[in-house]
């Protein structure tokens, strides 16, 4: 209790004063985010102030979403996620390494294809043929929708000409697909449900929507039904955000069942799936199948986010959005007042990337190259650390999530910084979880920026650091 | 008070089914903008439930941003903008009307430079030498706080070498400059101050950040000091947005004077000016100077955004934002979250264009060119419109700002729709007011997409509609 205590002044109201002195505890993360806030009576008995400061101050907590009110149960402290210390370190590293460094070091934290694939001369050519075509036409606003072309043909190569083209929205890239369907549906205290651990940056626009987020495990198949159920029973959801491919963090991918099963929960308890499609393109396990919860939605439900910045070239931004028709205007004004447009002269050039099919075969040479990769990765990795860490194969994707047994006396704190000493990047699990405590245990490695040569060395490494 | 009854069912909680009630009269429209909700004991009287329903039903809205509280005055309700009528004819008009129709109208509704004076060819060539010299790595993602290249010449170019590196950061496009910048630092609640009228997609921007706005009067000069000063003494204001040059829609410029009063006020009362240049550059009046408010700001008042697209091509998607340094990591991590990164491609392809001088060839031609059809449009609205309508000259820009005269019988809904049956696009001045009953009598013009003898054509036809 000794922490809420308040030294008032005269000048402002004091249940203001309370208020900033509550803001700032939980910033400091004096409070922790979840944490629950003393009662109303005991508040002002030990501040010797009248209830209603206490109250007052509470309501202006949880309106700025610093707190939740559960009824029957009192206030609760909810807090950014911005600022963690750890978080901060990462982060850091990353600001201070050069994209030079980093193509000196063994990266291990790519999330999208490497650079060496990518056919600049064909799209050099492509642009000028756009150019050439289109003059400065190319150059200017696009419709809000997107440039009609790459609609047309992001409907013929992807979705079999099902789709009306007014359903698809050009965005720039899947994070900002995120962000304004965020925008549009999520309001302060609407409750989200997320993957346990899932994408940092779609955690991070969810709080900073202020909406309360819940969390399910990843299990092999995705997320348990069980618990999403109960989870559903309780409380009123408005979406689900979901990785059906390759989720990252774990790679774990939905089975068919699983989704329709969701769907149909989606369907009963009135709430909308957010499913992001990251990565689908790179499957390599001949069993799985490509069926996204937005091919098997019946009813509406599927707010479907997909990316080209993974698999094709991330300085491209260019992804598209899915709507059912009653979010349509909402979600198209808020790209509008996002940033407008995507760059016109990008989807001009990737419209015509997909219609002369060096799409297609570049895909293909992906998949062939990565699938190298990640078989060696997959051997190498139960060869030599077999015995220290536990991990699932994706059967496809462009990393494995890996958890140290319970006799590696390291944490992925300590093996994320001695890593590197080393010239070793791996991303530490922490950066995938809510609360940064749960993921001390695990790390990420990918091979997306890593020959063959370069994983040898970069488990060796690891290895040699786990022994020590 | 009887718009408010509601049939309760048993199923739900009254005071939440109040809610979604009250939530549907306002985005109907049948609780107006600002319109001052029932007492709590009048409403629980009137529906035969309990005060704290009441109660517990307007803090949701509050919460929800659906409505504000002012203390010892009672609750009004908030609207957000969207779903006007008028503004979404107006809006439809131009869903409806194709790139090539815009092309063959007279279109008095432009916003940014015309595409014919966009030097393709000499773009071109620029895309192909980054490309050479660059490889994959101009497509890749970029630094988070833009190409460094891009900000160096931004600030040889723009700054005179004053400004660190750091302190730049590169968005697509001005209006994702306000977004981003709005999601850092406005709040569900806090109070924002906006000329009247302004630009529309950063009311927007404003509203959906669910922020009580407030509005002051645009003079020839500027908003009133007088009007400001009596808000500031009555509210605590986050921020101030203005455009300092060529307003939109009003065209006017702040004197160098008003600007320093401002920004005196801004640290007396601690908020921040969040100055929008987006049009600085067609200064065509050789007595105005070119100050910014950044360029004046010494207690670090300014947050800065300025826009290439409306000067240069809108299509590039590029602008920057300068932020006092203590915002600097929050705006960062805003940018990250809402797109990750702006096209690597178009910065480097800028950054080449004005090292090489060719930005500022380009601006010169387009000062000459612009001044030509101001000077016309100017002397031609006073010969054949003078005694219908009343304007000033901005001395820059591209548009004139435009009242009818009270002797005129049409408004400027039905000057718009008369307009548009005769080819000729005007953008009728409700579309810049928060009220939009305020702007009736307005309407915006400008000569950035009309020749001469289309701006001569076009006119004849205002006048003739005016006559009529």
């Amino acid at each position: 209790m000794e922490k809420f205590y308040v030294e008032f002044i005269e000048e402002n109201p004091k249940y203001i004063q309370l208020q900033m002195h509550i803001k700032k505890l939980i910033d400091k993360e004096e409070v922790e985010d979840g944490e629950k806030l003393p009662t109303i009576r005991a508040l002002s008995k030990f501040l010797g102030v009248n209830n209603v400061t206490v109250v007052n101050a509470y309501k202006r907590l949880e309106i700025e979403g610093y707190a939740v009110q559960k009824m029957g149960s009192g206030t609760y402290a909810k807090r950014k996620l911005l600022g963690r210390c750890f978080r901060k370190e990462y982060n850091e590293t990353f600001k201070k390494l050069s994209i030079e460094e980093l193509r000196q070091s063994i990266d291990f934290s790519g999330e999208s294809t490497s650079s060496s694939y990518f056919p600049v001369q064909d799209f050099k050519e492509i642009l000028n043929e756009v150019l050439d075509r289109d003059g400065a036409e190319a150059l200017m606003y696009q419709e809000s929708l997107g440039y009609k072309g790459l609609r047309k043909e992001i409907n013929k190569e992807f979705w079999s000409n099902e789709l009306t083209l007014d359903d698809i929205l050009i965005v720039s890239g899947a994070q900002q697909g995120i962000d304004i369907v965020a925008k549009s549906l999520i309001n302060v205290n609407d409750n989200v449900i997320i993957e346990r651990p899932t994408y940092n940056g779609a955690m991070m626009v969810f709080n900073w929507r202020r909406s309360n987020i819940f969390e399910i495990d990843m299990e092999e198949d995705g997320v348990s039904i069980e618990k999403l159920q109960e989870i559903l029973k309780k409380n009123r959801i408005k979406c689900f955000y979901t990785m059906s491919y390759f989720q990252n963090p774990t790679g774990a991918s939905y089975t068919i069942e699983k989704k329709k099963k969701i769907l149909a929960l989606a369907e009963k308890y009135d709430f909308y799936v957010l499913e992001d499609d990251y990565l689908s393109e790179l499957i390599f396990d001949k069993n799985m199948e490509y069926k996204s919860f937005k091919s098997l939605d019946e009813n509406n439900r599927v707010i479907y986010i997909k990316s080209f910045s993974k698999i094709f070239l991330p300085g491209i931004r260019i992804g598209y959005v899915i709507t059912p028709r009653r979010f349509r205007e909402i979600i198209q004004n808020s790209k509008i007042h996002t940033d407008i447009s995507t760059s016109s002269l990008m989807q001009r050039a990737l419209a015509m990337y997909i219609e002369t099919g060096k799409w297609k075969s570049h895909i293909e040479l992906l998949i062939n190259e990565y699938k190298t990769r990640y078989c060696f990765m997959e051997n190498y990795l139960r060869e030599q650390l077999g015995d220290k860490v536990d991990f699932m194969s994706p059967g496809g994707g462009l990393n494995f999530f890996i958890k140290l047994k319970d006799s590696v006396k390291k944490d992925c704190k300590e093996l994320f910084l001695r890593c590197r000493d080393r010239n070793v990047i791996i991303t530490p699990g922490v950066m995938f979880f809510k609360n940064e405590s749960e993921g001390i245990r695990y790390f990420r490695i990918g091979y997306s920026q890593t020959s063959i040569d370069k994983i040898k060395d970069g488990i060796d490494t690891i290895k040699d650091i786990l022994e020590e």
